[in-house]
């Protein structure tokens, strides 16, 4: 079967690698020019951590040993108090369990490198998809040479085609036109920023085995270390604040009073601040996610079917996840692409939890972490889980098992259920322990 | 100031009439050619109920006068059950009030007569939407001649853009590509079939004075009167039922068994029913509804900025609402428009609650307005409504009042709070009273 995917990116990449090992022929379009020749847009990238469900996926295929070389492990979160006070805390029991930043474009560009390897994938640079007929099975593309001439490029009869372009897919777009389509986009109030804190004497500045985040209420940076021995940071902040610093003194002075640790690491933070684009936060939900007809059948996997906010660091991972699935699907249906894209549709059960888990996680990480009470109670967490057998934080679960994440949540609710059952016991343990030792209570052998 | 309004439907027209009243001057950009010319599309018209907010908003422009004219009033409902047995349920404890029937041609046509009448207001038939500029202030159409030729026609310096150009909106659809524009269309798994009940010896065939509704369960079926004395009859099934009749004998049996009084009163059952397209139902939300750039303003109007399903009656009439408010705002605004179309937003809260209850409406009026239990609650309520001061169902103020729809829920609640408080205390009452009767209780006089 020859398959069409639109977007080489990460998500587009991995699944070329995993449908030509199947024994497709895998063509891919991509809007953007090979960033293995030019460089990456600067200044929009979130640094990925990329955790066992991206790791999984790529070890299937022999990739995670060449990605994780490009990666640097992280333990847990360092949390940076506005006086500067540095607080660290794993994010597993198991202290040897770490997360791994990686950029967005490296990853990428090994990705590429991946697919291009394999026989049957080839990738078409500098098409953007402009038209999707899915009664005819057509797809329309405008062509861009590097040298900027451009013309336009038709595919016919193209049997199964997958939208892995992305929060803002042109492929989806198509599909949200034809009836039944459910869909939504929901943004935040806040923007992104990302700045820069560079090596100092040829060192890291800070703990390069950590993610660090300045948790301040309504706002937060975090920063994510390089190889290269600097960290990309990210703010995370309200609109209006991101707006009100319009000047380099009122930059300056807002971070020297709220980042005063990180102010002093970044010397070029006020052109980074005003030359660095602000980049939007959307959670994009839509069902069914694939359309067949007598011609074609389309579908959407990764970011096109569901964009999630970044603060569970899940989102390539989830999309890494995808790729893993919809292979198990096609198995099952003996390469059949519309049953297989059937059966995936299956999968929105647990993309839907791990979206909201990400919304709720931007207030866990931007307003609690900071708290003695929050880090007291990852103390008792992971007490719990080396004294319980089962107990398993959920963290620990979503960025170091694949259990599905619905089950993830399931988990969560009855451990919960447990963990306050057995408190409320103990509590009425001690309460009728005192009330006896006090005479409050008179016991029926004491009275 | 020149407006231009995208669609020339219900609400389109009404806004020319307001805007026109305020000095302004209006044109309408309408995709479809002028419907008084041509017939319109047939099979796709749920006839329309007008109600107070409807009422009110024409007559503030002197039109309700001859909008009722053209319709039918509707005291109550009637329904039908399997076995034909007809039970009828006053809409309000006051029997003069009721809805009005009027098919949305009909209504379209008295509108765009009214509005074209206005000095200031002209309307361009045969303009398409194709594309919006909004940082250049341009639009885009697409023309059509009644002959069929076409050609491109460009809008510069459009100051102010109001869409009302219905669930499917040109305007929104470009808004929504802008960062931080919030958005949803949620599709019920239910289509809509349009049927018709002639008249029968030049008679209406069932009373007219009622919106007759067959209440089955998962399915039903409603039907409005036509001046023409013919019934306009809506099927709103789930699209597996609709897929399922696709033989003229599996039609025939199944209304001659679900649907019997009805099916004797359809000689053009079979023709209709295979000859009518499926209409979809979809709620539309988005937010904010307006842009404004330094070269334009643009806002959405009516069904455009929140498209609801017709289970209340209220889509026309809360489009026709809108238009009433956003004059207020004109008023409080002295026609700056974007300071007008910001305090408009407001209204999101009063259209998010009529989107939820026409939802759940549908509901009721399939499943349960058919029960002895709802009937006999319905009777309790207008009871409640007469006996007690102050109150008034639901149904009554969204219906027969201009209440802010969020106001209307507020006043839902407490009096549901009110209510319950009232049977608790009159149950207390009467058990102590059964109680001490029976001796089961010991009052401190009696012992």
């Amino acid at each position: 079967m020859e398959v069409t995917i639109v977007g080489a990116g990460l998500v587009g990449c991995l699944l070329a690698c995993f449908l030509a090992r199947r024994g497709h022929r895998v063509v891919l379009y991509e809007r953007r020019h090979d960033p293995r020749e030019r460089g990456a847009d600067r200044g929009r990238s979130i640094n990925l951590a990329i955790s066992e469900r991206g790791i999984d996926a790529l070890r299937r295929l022999g990739l995670d040993g060449r990605v994780l070389d490009a990666a640097l492990p992280m333990a847990g979160r360092m949390m940076h108090s506005p006086g500067g006070a540095l607080a660290f805390q794993p994010y597993s029991a198991d202290r040897a369990q770490a997360i791994n930043s990686i950029s967005r474009a490296e990853l990428n560009r090994e990705l590429l490198t991946a697919a291009t390897a394999l026989h049957g994938v080839e990738v078409r640079f500098g098409h953007r998809l402009t038209g999707v007929d899915e009664r005819a099975g057509r797809l329309a593309f405008e062509s861009t040479a590097p040298d900027g001439t451009s013309g336009a490029v038709t595919v016919d009869k193209a049997q199964v085609v997958i939208g892995a372009d992305g929060a803002y897919s042109a492929v989806r777009a198509r599909l949200q036109q034809l009836p039944g389509m459910n869909f939504s986009q929901d943004y935040l109030d806040y923007g992104y920023k990302e700045l820069s804190i560079p090596a100092r004497h040829g060192e890291f500045a800070m703990d390069p085995g950590a993610l660090h985040i300045w948790p301040r209420g309504r706002s937060m940076m975090i920063a994510l270390p390089n190889p290269d021995r600097s960290f990309t940071c990210t703010l995370f902040w309200p609109h209006d604040t991101l707006a009100a610093l319009d000047t380099p003194g009122k930059i300056r002075a807002y971070f020297a009073e709220h980042y005063q640790d990180a102010f002093e690491l970044m010397p070029d933070l006020v052109g980074a601040f005003q030359g660095n684009p602000v980049g939007q936060l959307v959670t994009v939900r839509c069902s069914p996610w694939h359309v067949t007809t007598e011609a074609t059948t389309i579908g959407l996997v990764g970011d096109a079917a569901h964009a999630i906010v970044p603060f569970y660091g899940q989102g390539a991972n989830c999309g890494f996840e995808d790729c893993v699935e919809l292979d198990r699907y096609l198995d099952e249906a003996g390469d059949d692409f519309p049953r297989a894209l059937e059966l995936f549709e299956r999968r929105k059960t647990d993309t839907d939890v791990i979206a909201r888990l990400a919304l709720e996680n931007f207030v866990e990480m931007r307003d609690r972490v900071g708290s003695r009470m929050f880090l007291a109670g990852k103390r008792v967490e992971h007490a719990l889980e080396r004294v319980l057998p089962g107990y398993v934080s959920r963290y620990e679960l979503i960025s170091f098992s694949t259990t599905p994440y619905a089950e993830v949540e399931r988990r969560g609710v009855r451990q919960r259920r447990w963990a306050a059952a057995g408190v409320g016991a103990a509590l009425l343990a001690a309460l009728g322990y005192a009330a006896r030792r006090t005479g409050l209570v008179r016991t029926r052998d004491g009275g």
